[in-house]
């Protein structure tokens, strides 16, 4: 790992992560393999989708923190680090069973990859529920794998117990903001809360979990851990509106996901309310005409985009994620930390909202 | 926690486990409920499955084993004792999504709760994705929490890391025998391995894990816990031979699901590979009618029933059944322990192998 001035770079972090990953997934596929030849192809199908893409943002976030703290040794909180991103693994297959994706980093994910190999032999449905069937489990074992990762690791016992009660916070927040997103779907665009949403399954998850758990394991004071909060829930729900954007507006070979999935879902973004709210009779017409189709065409989706244009949806989102980002950048300055990781605090703003559209 | 003369009795075990995780799930709603109120009525969703029924043998078998080999701070770990039921309260959950059941108990399991409740909202389909999704996220959230249990636990932090080590180990074979067991139902009956099924997802996951677990945490020899292995490997293929000769043929009250639930699966059981072994070619053919129907009538069930009777299968799966069980009870005179828990090492073997059948 170099730092530099006390500073990370993501590409590095990304680097090293993958490294240790590396040798844990084939470690893995080893152990799986003392057990059974299918087990092993378990873990080969779940390193495969891992080594298809993923920024390593999490455990990124969770090293910034650690070293923008003081926190020296990266060494030793590196595997805590990886263990962010085996969790993250878990909650990406399970999240694709809940809504029946079978494509990630534009490849198939593990369900996916059971499900060709199912179809040869048996009917499609009970291939799509057995390869489900596998990619939960896949994902029971791969949270598992993420405590095992920490317990394994050259921290000193009261630092494991320490990072595995964050792990445990961050699962609880996380499962929690997933069940609310699923059952929102059963509501009306009017009725659903899209920021609670965000705020459990993005902000609490993916920024000011690993945020607060390289602070603590820095030793950061409990004011300190406070205004990260603060700092990773207002960009955690800025990074979630400008992924809706992005989703609908963005290029679907960057996005890795067609750019029709969130209308397919009807998914009660953010982006969607705000449509309701401002679209005529008419377009509301249509909007419930297209959303939650099976199938969606190149130019019902134009015509949705449209619609998000000219009703102003699409700019109040954008304003809106302007608020957050905004927000978090105020709490910047307050962070008893040095300015060479302090740049990188407003680096990873820019990350989170200016992602190529 | 009572011992007499260094013995546990299960019921004693069990009304402590039932008190600590009562404790412990009320503490889980209230968490929950800060977040939100659908995510607290998964929790408590959760807990009436959890009480609805439930022998606690696993936190038993551990206390055993750990009471046996001198363990003697049964307080400090009766947490992690109550970690082996949560952590199988997420594989019930689990299976019964891959298993199709909803219901556990004899009642609605966390599924079939949310299924009868978006059921008012939606068309079957929708509703029965959505509870396997809200029950594919409540055993996330308790696979998780059974790691939480361990770490706020009052043991020692190198003890609670062991422990926790010791629960990475079981999760992952127990994994690994559900992957199995769910890819079987695309082999032939003569293809299937249900001894290598029933060694991972059964004998290492119910037995071996718990009763070497507990060994362990009382700082048994490495000599003591292979011999604790055999013994478990043996009672667990017993047990699940056992089990599955209840499921066809004993009181569905008792069993807690219906007589037909494994012929509808056409689960690849020992049993069932006997019968193929055994059966005439006109009685093959009527195995094949009936297994993996979704509906099979009271008449079906009897006609399996006779024949797996007539063709031997019943009683050459009873013989092996008893002779799994005969060489665990050669291994329980080379444990080193005392005669009260060797007892009820003995009394253990009966539970498992004479069921009300």
């Amino acid at each position: 790992m170099q730092t530099t001035n006390q500073t990370l770079e993501l590409s590095s972090v990304r680097a090293d992560i993958n490294n240790f990953l590396d040798i844990y997934y084939l470690s893995q596929i080893e152990r799986a393999q003392e057990l059974h030849d299918d087990y092993a192809q378990l873990w080969q199908t779940m390193y495969a989708v891992h080594e298809a893409g993923g920024k390593r943002i999490r455990p990124y976030m969770m090293l910034l923190a650690y070293t923008a703290f003081g926190g020296e040794d990266l060494k030793a909180v590196l595997p805590t680090a990886a263990a962010l991103e085996l969790l993250h693994s878990c909650m990406l297959m399970h999240d694709d069973i809940i809504d029946r994706d079978y494509i990630r980093h534009g490849r198939p994910n593990v369900a996916g990859t059971y499900r060709q190999q199912y179809q040869a032999r048996t009917d499609i449905d009970t291939a799509t529920h057995l390869a489900d069937s596998a990619a939960l489990l896949a994902g029971d074992s791969i949270l598992s794998a993420a405590y095992q990762v920490v317990m394994d690791s050259p921290l000193p016992d009261n630092q494991k117990i320490r990072a595995a009660k964050r792990l445990g916070d961050i699962t609880f927040v996380v499962a929690g903001g997933e069940l609310l997103d699923t059952g929102t779907v059963l509501l009306p665009f009017n009725k659903a809360d899209p920021l609670g949403v965000a705020q459990l399954k993005t902000a609490d998850y993916s920024f000011v979990g690993p945020l607060t758990m390289g602070a603590e394991l820095a030793g950061a004071d409990e004011e300190s851990q406070q205004t990260l909060r603060e700092f990773g829930t207002a960009l955690g729900i800025a990074f979630q509106l400008t992924d809706d954007l992005i989703g609908l507006f963005g290029d679907p070979e960057q996005v890795g996901k067609p750019a029709v999935s969130d209308l397919q879902e009807a998914k009660r973004t953010f982006l969607m309310r705000e449509a309701y709210a401002r679209a005529s009779d008419d377009q509301k017409k249509r909007l419930d005409a297209i959303l939650g189709k099976a199938t969606i065409t190149d130019k019902e989706l134009k015509e949705v985009q449209n619609i998000l244009v000219t009703c102003g949806a699409k700019q109040a989102t954008e304003e809106t994620a302007h608020i957050y980002s905004e927000q978090a950048r105020s709490k910047v300055p307050m962070l008893a930390i040095e300015v060479g990781p302090r740049v990188q605090f407003e680096e990873l703003i820019a990350m989170a909202v200016k992602r190529s559209k």
